[in-house]
């Protein structure tokens, strides 16, 4: 099985679908292509019908899009276990992890994924709002799962929905987003996994600039 | 069950989750909420944390976005029968759909979902490259199921993947876009399926206007 990302300094999609391989325990060959540049998309092409990262290939299986891999891997590899089982819980964390998907564009646009940085940013207010509901997310889930005898993830035990907001994770960090104490035990929880510390570390080690992604003014 | 949705000739997104509650066959109360008006704001209110439309209420469980409502629906009343058995289909069908639930950003913007009109417009390059694409995924699908003995939608059966782009097909009608002989199939398919007609004719009754998604000039 390849997992095809990009840089991982920058590749927030990319981060989502690795960090699934990786927590899974699935045997996966990470195939890493540097962002923008011409051999990114000579080596994607017949792989990806997107040319873009991440893809996924299991032997004649193609999956692109990091939910859609997320979804594969649970489905294919863990019986389903990487979304809550209780129905409800479970209708919740579908409903965050694609409200995660699907929205949240001026997050996007305006604090691009960069864990070397540390950045300051004058803000929109639509950015603003998308920080707002995040932070709103995070806390409600904290305060319902992170007990003594839970694990500090979104609903307790890891699942879809973590990957998800993982990147976002990274973003609130490098861009110093003041947020409730509750979010702010689940980024530390994130960040401190053993899993994303392996990431963060490859990510540190990276050179490469990619000037889309250098929003803002360095402090 | 109630199906929150907005205006039929606009709400895009609850197209999807409408088309899915009407041909999953569950029975469901359709509660429909004009777009931009306080008392939009008002019903949703403690029903949806986004106040977005669709959201599905069934009895104590809450599902909000387009395409957690699908998986929901898919789940708990169809025994997992809406996206495609075989696991090379499945992963492709999860794929697409999720492609289009994250991604296609100027197709939403520059040509919003207004089943009523006909416009005639200019389209940036970036709009343009999402039209191509879309078109190469129906006709590629369209090439290997659209036989004698399949029923036309984009894995034969209908599936989830069909439900996100419904809309998408609607977009097309209205802004008179040029596809290949095999997305024209497609997009006759959908629109004529009586589950879809349904739709079409109450988004016709409608006569409120959103001055937001009424893009382009009139012909």
């Amino acid at each position: 099985m390849q997992l095809y990302i990009g840089n991982k300094n920058y590749s927030s999609w990319s981060l989502r679908a690795w960090l699934m391989a990786a927590k899974s325990g699935v045997d996966f060959e990470e195939v890493m292509l540097k962002l923008d540049t011409p051999s990114f998309y000579q080596q994607l092409k017949g792989i990806s019908p997107t040319l873009r990262v991440p893809t996924l290939v299991d032997g004649d299986i193609t999956v692109w899009d990091s939910l859609a891999i997320c979804e594969y891997l649970n489905d294919t590899y863990l019986a389903g276990e990487a979304w809550p089982s209780e129905p409800k819980q479970k209708a919740k964390a579908r409903s965050i992890a694609n409200e995660m998907h699907s929205g949240f564009n001026a997050l996007r646009n305006e604090l691009p994924m960069n864990i070397r940085a540390t950045r300051c940013l004058q803000l929109s207010d639509a950015a603003k709002k998308d920080l707002k509901r995040i932070d709103e997310i995070w806390s409600q889930q904290m305060h319902e799962y992170d007990t003594a005898d839970t694990g500090g993830w979104l609903f307790g035990t890891w699942s879809i929905a973590d990957m998800m907001f993982a990147p976002v994770v990274m973003r609130f960090r490098t861009y110093g987003i003041i947020v409730s104490d509750a979010s702010r035990r689940y980024m530390a929880h994130v960040a401190e996994c053993p899993t994303m510390q392996r990431w963060i570390a490859d990510a540190l080690k990276e050179t490469d600039i990619v000037d889309a992604d250098e929003a803002g003014v360095e402090l």
